[in-house]
């Protein structure tokens, strides 16, 4: 059971973007340097974010992401899932309708007790991901950095953001 | 994300073990052929789990499995680590300590805020299936099968039951 890369990379992005000033965006490629990352994977990370309307973007040059909404109304999940997809990681391939004693389709309405389950589990995995927003993930970093790391965090903010124009935003 | 069909055939053959009479066992071909999938594979999973001392074997003609443990004392956790690792998920590569903002190692001590997040939800995500153990599982079987079903499991079983030699299990 594995989380891709892709995961990290996008909830460190959007973190990042909480820290945009007003009608200001990131470029993918300014988003990878900054988080050393190689670009076209960011990028693809990205095109997922704002399918999902998590973040939203302005094309060409000076474009940028930046935020689609608050970063109280983001959740760990919602990116999560924005990336690795919404299906259930435990896939009932419903072997109980196999072999000499196969249960019967028609007993086989409700998932068994096996998949259920499984299923419960990842309720409980996404509810948790879910009461954590990306302002209380912004909020930790914050308190968990130094004043002169966050300094130099604005300061690469305000040299590396581009302006955007608002009604180019989408 | 994605767990390996593996854990789902680990828990129904664990489940059919369950019912298995005293001193008796099932081969890894006749727990294959009952859950009508490729016994190679099936073979496999046996192993993991009998490595994980959730089931031990006889080998050999008249050789079989079953529990090593009472139903109660085993977990749909202990389960799906015995065939998936018990290694988290999400896997943090430190991405903040690189680029031009980098954080430095030694302030890294701890998980970042995301990586804590997420270990937290993999807490919440085991918690639920180590609450479930396998005699809940086998009685929600029981309870979700008719007389008829369940009559021909026990046939089923008696006649491809091992007799095991007591002093040889391992």
């Amino acid at each position: 059971m594995q989380i891709s890369k892709g995961v990290e990379w996008a909830v460190h992005a959007v973190s990042l973007m909480a820290a945009l000033p007003d009608k200001r965006g990131l470029s993918a490629e300014a988003l990878a340097h900054y988080h050393g990352v190689p670009p076209a994977y960011m990028a693809k990370q990205l095109q997922a974010l704002s399918r999902a309307g998590i973040i939203m973007s302005t094309r060409g040059a000076g474009g940028g992401y930046r935020l689609a909404k608050a970063p109280l109304d983001i959740n760990l999940w919602d990116i999560c899932a924005a990336i690795e997809g919404n299906a259930p990681a435990f896939k009932c391939t419903e072997i109980r309708q196999n072999g000499p004693c196969a249960t019967l389709a028609e007993d086989c309405k409700t998932p068994c007790a096996i998949a259920a389950a499984f299923l419960l589990a990842e309720k409980a995995y996404r509810a948790s991901l879910q009461a954590i927003s990306l302002a209380d993930i912004a909020h930790l970093i914050l308190k968990d950095s130094s004043e002169q790391h966050l300094s130099a965090i604005m300061n690469w903010i305000d040299n590396a953001a581009t302006a955007l124009p608002v009604n180019a935003l989408r």
